[in-house]
């Protein structure tokens, strides 16, 4: 059979414009003319933000130089089977005598999104800042946004490609595990032919689909599915089933102990016809952190704003104080305001 | 921007062997000697037989055929988007004057897969075969059964680019969809390198997978999310956790019309640290549907078969009479002796 093509390494390569090119060039520069490095990424860390600071990891390790990760928040636990993950750090326990030269700042939009580990950046560090979100604030030194990515460990990656760096088993499988979690294992809008074509590549260095769908998505506790089984038996339909919604009251998130309510409003999502959900925690007694989903375009993050919240146009969150009756009310009114306006 | 590869068609074209290459010049003999085509798959169609179907309907066409297509069963809803769709037939609606030269049957391991269609063959028939089920008996004049595909739609879409059929945004779409629907969307065991590549042909070409997976995810009626949420309040773990179960009584699975429980076992998958999950419908009073999966080893079809059902290694079905209890407690003794037995 012949090789799909010649040259292997230029296939894994993707062609980059220009200025990301010369970026890659710049950040290539800080990392051979520096050598201690502090890499984070942003609070409540997803698979994108854990696989992009694992994989710069890697590539710094690879280019032998001294690196600390460290994040505000602790690694999820279903992150464990990545490699490297040993390394991070959570800000308040790590020892305060590293001085890194330059810091690597991954998958955050602004300096905020670090928590309490942006008050560690100092006037002297040079920082890389490399990211997928629009509303990026280029706050580096070099920035490397590119919203066109799935996610930000495929920029990483391709820095990786740029430098050289060999793709192990290990870093094939971090950068798949950061897509399918950005993309919702392919299902999300930012699936591109990209992700796809990324993914294959993985599969082909070493990365095992049905291993890390395992490892990412068969990971509900016991207590977790009762308590999805709690939240379902309340489901309740609006606005003739354009809005769904469901809560989970204190009282059994207490007795159901320890629930991992993450992601449960995207059940909601597969109910078919409606175009926006809503998850109300009871996280104390009459304080509920709602979880707002659109399936189109109507502005979820416009809603959860009224609240004093925010988020995405089609993924928000705030908090509102009130019985669930109460609060599930207020909801609803304000998303009557937007369905009115479609 | 250099292109990845200068020749885009061969780019698309897999390097096939011999053997494959050799049958598909077969089934373009039939296709060209031949004007009168009858397509089917299998009873129960899932997303790749639809697909499968589809896509070879489409090759017929372009190829200015007489083809019509029938199957045993309804084709279900969420499959309506498909371009195509509307001209699968019921095998009871058929018109019987149809006189076809060639037969060509997809997905399917044996011609009783075919259900009451098999009635329909005569021995004068022309019979194209293409699977991917090893354990595909090779009933056609021609057969093309490639166990390493994840889909026969994947198979099938080879035949079209060596037949020189464009790949229009309707195709890509039926290849996509079939793809995603064999390997849960990329999470199974038979997810490839390969088939990641071909979804990403198959978005340059035009499929959308955001819109795919709202059609194929976000489907769940308002009575099926009642119905979810009344079975996942009857989860049980027994042997420590390995096992989990569940089910849905007659009682309100009539109450809460229609429900459709298709998939409703592959919930409990998301739980950790299980082996074996099993649902029990009960279908009609004291008659309960049984599906049975397992996440390793352990041979569900070997626990089935014990009851009359049967199917493979990780998915399996029965139907055994009784109280729930009843039911349970002979699935949970028979699946102790497997348990044991690891």
């Amino acid at each position: 059979m012949k090789p799909r093509c010649k040259n292997l390494e230029w296939r894994f390569m993707r062609p980059l414009n220009k200025k990301i090119l010369s970026q890659f060039h710049r950040i290539q520069d800080i990392i051979d003319n520096n050598d201690r490095f502090l890499i984070s990424t942003h609070i409540n860390p997803d698979g994108d933000a854990i696989s992009s600071v694992l994989v710069f990891y890697a590539l710094l390790q690879y280019k032998k130089k001294t690196v600390q990760i460290c994040i505000q928040d602790v690694v999820p636990e279903k992150f464990n089977f990545l490699s490297g993950v040993e390394a991070i750090q959570k800000a308040e326990e790590m020892d305060d005598l590293f001085n890194p030269e330059a810091l690597v700042i991954l998958d955050s939009a602004d300096l905020n999104r670090l928590g309490c580990v942006k008050d560690r950046i100092k006037k002297n560090h040079l920082v890389i800042n490399i990211d997928h979100h629009a509303s990026n604030q280029r706050f580096g030194n070099v920035n490397v946004v590119d919203d066109s990515e799935s996610s930000a460990v495929e920029i990483v990656y391709q820095l990786t490609r740029y430098m050289k760096m060999p793709t192990t088993p290990e870093v094939a499988t971090l950068v798949y595990t950061g897509i399918i979690c950005d993309t919702g294992s392919f299902r999300f809008p930012n699936t591109s032919e990209r992700s796809l074509e990324v993914c294959a590549e993985m599969v082909k260095s070493g990365a095992v689909p049905e291993y890390i769908a395992e490892k990412i998505y068969y990971r509900m506790s016991r207590q977790t599915i009762k308590g999805l089984a709690s939240a379902l038996a309340t489901v309740e339909f609006h606005y003739e089933g354009r809005v769904c919604c469901m809560y989970l009251s204190y009282e059994i998130l207490k007795e159901a102990e320890p629930v991992d309510t993450e992601g449960f409003v995207d059940y909601l999502m597969a109910v078919d016809e409606t175009e926006v959900e809503f998850f109300m925690l009871e996280k104390s007694p009459g304080c509920f952190r709602v979880s707002l989903r659109s399936k189109n375009t109507l502005d979820v993050n416009g809603v959860a704003r009224k609240f004093g919240g925010g988020g995405h146009v089609r993924a928000a969150g705030c908090t509102i104080n009130g019985n669930v009756e109460e609060v599930k009310f207020r909801l609803l009114v304000e998303l009557g305001v937007y369905l009115d306006g479609k």
